[in-house]
């Protein structure tokens, strides 16, 4: 048995945790025998003092085992493809998992993903999928897992049964000013991947000022520990670090993202617009990632090509199509908004740099995500981003459309775009996509 | 209104509260409307990350002003007195309050004191009380102020009235291991410090193996600290830092240490003992601040010659027992251990050093203390130290004389006490008692 007292007591001092000390303190919290305000005392004390890696890895599969965990052991229902999961921490526009669930399982690697909502300025896969009419996120394990296996992709909800102990701690975490914690962000991550049992999992750590990590090297410190623990778990993992010092692709917000991949799936235009270099760039090269760890080509190079192949002969989007159909979204009745108000640059110049983290709240603003979890979406609410970093505009130029059913919500999110976005007459370049791979 | 979190947040990135956000927290901390666990995670800050002087300041006076305030200015209840407060930060043997109590109420000063119960290896001075027959600690504050102005002194418990938003705050520090954070400890005893009303306070701020503080530096820290916030609210203060790398005197328990205080006040022999010059000087040195801070003397020098005066020419012993009497204490029945152990040294040498600590722990183990708040005192429990720092002593010399009523319990008490004894061929020097004023 142990002391809480002294076991917040040694990470207060900077000591090393045993795994019998993690265990202890988890498994006794979740089961409501350790007060939350010892609990809440160790977390700053981690805050401040950190993890070692060995206990990262101890806590990440204590709270792992904390609830039920999915075998995709090859061979499941008869597949014998390998299963790749993805994850990303979260950005503004980024629909990519809409794109590379199907095109990598289009390359013959089965794909299962359990996403999260919008949380503040980002979006959320499953907030973009429910903008498809019928489509159902909350499909039991069992579905999941035969789905996977005919399909070759699935895309459910966060469930109580993963990871109670995650979600109990997140919730204290999120009261308790204790958050922004990299071995405890680590550690939440990754027991829910790994409850996941797939294979290989290839993570896109953002960074920017869209992104929770704002620099490069914060971004970094936490890719190579996600990677490290993942590896440690016996997973293959890559991780890119991607920049999110503007909005990725041209749209935000659900049905508006769910357009752009359908157009970009297709070929064809959505709204007048087809400049979506960087959401293919980036959509490429995670599906690289994924189809290369799921065995299905020798090495990124090779795979790239592949994915680049199925997503230009339309087998992405016949498999988009199959997996919206089995999950019960109709893809002919997504909804637009028909309402649109047009913000136009106030100064002539070339686009310096976005707040980026103010683009996806005022997004937010229109009612495209949540501020608490009782909010109602607005799935046809957003922005179309006109200009993006290094694109010169003229006085009077388009830089946004704002879309959305209420109308009354356009002035304020008029004001914290132009507010969002800096113009001047220097030239700049458009920042590299992916800076690194680890 | 303040978010809590936001507050929690403050703190951990080291920035500074202001006034409201302080009676915020712990305002609605002890209304029971903020959990917890918010304010654990906002004391673990703390404890990392510090509070400013004015900070300790303003938690000081909202933690004083939860509760109850007593007024002695001058001419309560006829006495012209100034009133002048005593507080030690605890350690092994010290008894001086029992002294110092009835000598500066002789010289013309009251001396209002609300002492506190043994905690861990140091001693408290109501338990000492109480061990005289009859001593009633739980007085009402009328009768409390009566007594001052009848007698000079009084010694009461620490009551619910006083500060119940630091005996709810210190509750939850001592379960989160947030207890030893200076500023914290700072506001605790100054807040009431000030809830009592005195003139002026007199610090006693100890340093050694047997202190919390265990180095000079901390220990200056803390009566730095502690002297600026009592002034800051407009009391004369005066700190001395004291060693405590040995017990105090020659007796560590509850009616041994009576018994060390009134042969100090008759000048005789206690179990054949009257090696008090540690004691004694102690006592001379903080009651000679009380005596200048009560205006009773126009400086230090002049207030030590008074006090040395009145405890020799028995004016402190006639006090003692007219304090006594009139809380009901009958000192001719003060009963002491029939049985004792002795400890003999297992080799030739001089004394170099105590664990003082430990040998609070042996005190504790033998029922001298308590290990919990329910643990019942066995009030004839303790030790007599028979050989301190630089003294030499030879093979089967007696170091220490066990006593108390359960003999089962010396054996183990000898080996705490033989561990925490260093004794060694090298002459070492007796250790300054009194190290600074400040």
């Amino acid at each position: 048995m142990f002391l809480p007292t002294e076991i917040i007591q040694k990470k207060k001092l900077g000591l090393e945790h045993s795994r019998e000390e993690i265990a202890f303190l988890v498994n006794s919290f979740t089961a409501g025998d350790l007060p939350e305000y010892q609990m809440s005392a160790w977390l700053m004390a981690v805050y401040f003092k950190g993890l070692s890696t060995q206990e990262i890895s101890f806590l990440t599969e204590i709270m792992m085992r904390s609830g039920r965990t999915i075998d995709f052991s090859a061979g499941f229902y008869g597949t014998k493809n390998l299963c790749v999961d993805k994850h990303s921490t979260g950005g503004v526009g980024d629909k990519t998992s809409l794109i590379i669930a199907p095109l990598v399982a289009a390359a013959g690697v089965s794909v299962p993903l359990v996403a999260g909502r919008g949380l503040g300025h980002t979006g959320g896969t499953l907030d973009k999928l429910e903008s498809i009419p019928g489509f159902n996120v909350n499909i039991s394990i069992e579905n999941f897992r035969e789905q996977i296996a005919r399909v070759g992709t699935s895309i459910i909800g966060q469930t109580d049964e993963f990871c109670p102990a995650d979600k109990k701690i997140y919730a204290l975490r999120d009261v308790t000013s204790t958050v922004d914690s990299i071995p405890l962000i680590c550690a939440s991550i990754m027991s829910k991947k790994l409850a996941l049992g797939a294979d290989a999992i290839v993570l896109d750590v953002k960074f920017g000022s869209g992104a929770f990590m704002k620099s490069l090297g914060e971004a970094r410190v936490l890719a190579q520990m996600l990677a490290e623990i993942g590896r440690r778990a016996g997973r293959k993992v890559s991780a890119l670090l991607t920049d999110m010092s503007q909005p990725l692709g041209r749209f935000i917000g659900n049905s508006l993202e769910v357009g752009e991949c359908l157009a970009i799936m297709s070929g064809e235009k959505f709204l007048g617009e087809n400049r979506f270099d960087d959401t293919v760039e980036l959509s490429l090269a995670l599906a690289a990632e994924m189809i290369f760890l799921g065995g299905k080509a020798p090495n990124t190079t090779k795979a790239y090509e592949i994915a680049r192949d199925l997503l230009q002969d339309g087998s992405a989007l016949r498999k988009f199509k199959e997996f919206c159909q089995a999950q019960g979204g109709d893809l002919n009745s997504v909804k637009q908004s028909s309402k649109k108000y047009e913000v136009r640059a106030a100064s002539s110049g070339c686009v310096q740099a976005f707040d980026t983290e103010k683009i996806g709240l005022a997004a937010l603003s229109l009612g495209a995500g949540r501020r608490k979890v009782t909010d109602v979406i607005d799935h046809t609410a957003g922005l179309q981003v006109h200009a993006k970093i290094s694109e010169e505009v003229e006085r009077g130029d388009l830089l946004f459309t704002v879309y959305g059913e209420n109308e009354a919500l356009f002035e304020e999110a008029k004001i914290m775009l132009l507010s969002a976005t800096n113009i001047s007459l220097q030239k700049t370049r458009s920042p590299s996509l992916i800076a690194e791979r680890c």
